[in-house]
């Protein structure tokens, strides 16, 4: 359901800004955080921001160098022209920033500029920048607010919207952090246009996900639209990224802190989390290990008999068609049984895991057994 | 305004558990969240969260070496006997221990002991052992619950009740932290037997900050009763300790995340925690921190106009008689300024000071000029 246009706004050059849709996720009885989609509207952050009536003075805005090379000034610029001053801080680009020492050093920096109580933080960037800042705003001075720029597909479609903030232990990913719900998102479609195709199959991965689990549709869409959206036609762009972002905002909205229903848009994350433990972060990226997940998932599914061949061999191939992986690495069967107790989802012991019975739906199983989860891990 | 005896049970040997009060903070639309004091009561804690309704399994209790030698036995026993299987974590003394690797060792410790989401933590100790499990608690798979068992005077009247979690920046304390209400909090006023002196008095400082701000009545007990509060007879032990965990368990139910009415507890604080972050948070013990602090607080007051030199002057000598320090250490008088600026309650770039125009009363002042705070530090 791509939106319409709203308004046509200059920003700077002969780039003009392009509202192409607004969403927001709808809390019961706050305010609603908005979700704002467009073109070349990095530049609108400062107004957004007063619009939504964010008092500070001092932004804190992070980013890693490679996007602060394309997408850095155009925020610091619509920030200072609304009348806030704006502290960036650029660190280097990776997941191997995600980690508490870098919250040390983050709070440390915004002391030194002064951040206080009334001042935000604006993420810009993908998944890593929004987990990383969207903790340490959660955190510093027990939580100051933030906005969520996210820059990748990933980000886009599932990261950035829904509160959840973390870093990684060594031991594990995600498993320090906070919900702290962004003042607003901000999504700038034009960004997608740098990034480097790894990241973009990254996203697609999220895309799937969302199509398996809630809406056959977008599924069947993916299917017939995949060659569009490999080129990133901007129509394409446009239609997966508003599909998945109101979805996400939807079940977010319903569920904030992953009690039920949220607990779903995990599918393919189980498994996903653990191989990416296991090959340092580093190997695999985020997508390639939950599109592993999901087609492990699907066969863990075929074997328990809740779904069909056919339903297994779609998701595979879907996948297969973005260039995501669909195998396991070859990992220590042991060590991935171990990560799995580990899994932060994981409740008094018992293995849990969300499958999908149909294209379109999904729902948590708990208590499958390990020998079923070793039959999958060795590939059958 | 002390309770009543409510039962009698045996717990170990010929130790009785009695109790002797039954506080909560009770916020609106949620369930009250006890406070239970009483004599030999550590070995109910089990029992307490089994009435609580908390259906963990793994309990991971957080203590330190000088603590866990009195104390951790009776916990983990009765822990035991409800059922729940108790994880210890013994940590050094001290709040040099209060810091983010730390929390990060103890997530690590936590996953070693497959401590999962229905899981929670018990922090036995003092502030620092509160502040830094909570904090870890508070963060933990975005967040599991927890027990607070004070066993020092400060964290039974302040820092145990309320919700507030942090850790300390080698730039400024507490900087670092997040809300997170515990499940319940015990206090078992026997452990206070064994308290080391310089602890009792840092506690005191608490108690005579919440006399001057709150409590007139409370103000003229301490001056009439100095000496059995110093010898800590019980009866003047569970006087004070119920009076002012009454009053914080009020205040923080009222103003939870300090939008207002809670900002006065940082009576003395502000000045307080810089001369503890500036002498390295070794040299000055907090309560000692905060003496000077509210000293310094009430000179400023009387420069202002805002209270008469006798109430100033009732406040030193209260202080005295605990033997608590009335003058601030001889530091930078600049460097004081500059981390009187890093505060946490600093609102764009204005200082804000908690003063007390008369004995029982506090009002925030916002904008008092740096000359005039000059001058206070000057010891004038």
């Amino acid at each position: 359901m791509p939106g319409q246009l709203h308004e046509h706004t200059p920003v700077r050059g002969d780039k003009c800004a392009i509202w192409t849709d607004r969403l927001a996720v709808r809390f019961k009885n706050r305010r609603p955080i908005g979700i704002h989609v467009g073109h070349h509207v990095l530049g609108e952050l400062g107004s957004l921001l007063r619009d939504a009536g964010a008092g500070a003075s001092r932004i804190g805005a992070v980013t890693n160098t490679v996007v602060a090379h394309h997408y850095l000034p155009p925020v610091i610029k619509g920030l200072e022209r609304a009348g806030y001053t704006a502290c960036p801080i650029i660190i280097p680009d990776g997941e191997a920033e995600k980690n508490l020492e870098r919250v040390g050093w983050l709070c440390g920096e915004w002391l030194g500029a002064g951040l206080d109580r009334s001042s935000m933080v604006v993420a810009l960037g993908g998944g890593v920048i929004g987990d990383l800042a969207g903790f340490a705003a959660a955190t510093y001075l027990r939580g100051i607010g933030f906005v969520q720029v996210p820059t990748t597909l990933l980000a886009m479609v599932d990261a950035a919207i829904g509160g959840k903030t973390a870093v990684n232990h060594p031991m594990a990913k995600n498993i320090i952090g906070a919900f702290h719900q962004p003042l607003l998102v901000l999504e700038d479609l034009a960004t997608l246009e740098t990034l480097p195709e790894r990241q973009w199959r990254d996203g697609l991965a999220e895309v799937v996900k969302t199509a398996i689990i809630l809406d056959a549709d977008l599924f069947l869409y993916l299917e017939q639209n995949a060659e569009d959206i490999l080129r990133r036609r901007p129509e394409s762009v446009r239609h997966i990224v508003v599909t998945c972002a109101g979805h996400k905002a939807r079940i977010v909205a319903e569920d904030e802190t992953e009690s039920g229903l949220r607990a779903l848009l995990n599918y393919g994350h189980t498994l996903g989390h653990c191989i990416e433990a296991l090959t340092g972060y580093e190997e695999w990226s985020h997508g390639e290990a939950v599109s592993a997940g999901m087609a492990a998932a699907a066969r863990l599914a075929r074997l328990l008999g809740l779904c069909g061949k056919e339903e297994a061999e779609r998701q595979r191939a879907l996948l297969e068609s973005f260039g995501l992986p669909t195998r396991l690495p070859r990992l220590d069967p042991e060590a991935l049984m171990r990560t799995l107790y580990h899994d932060k989802k994981t409740r008094d012991g018992k293995l849990r895991f969300v499958l999908s019975p149909a294209i379109g739906q999904a729902r948590m199983l708990e208590g499958v057994e390990e020998d079923l989860i070793r039959k999958v891990l060795a590939g059958q």
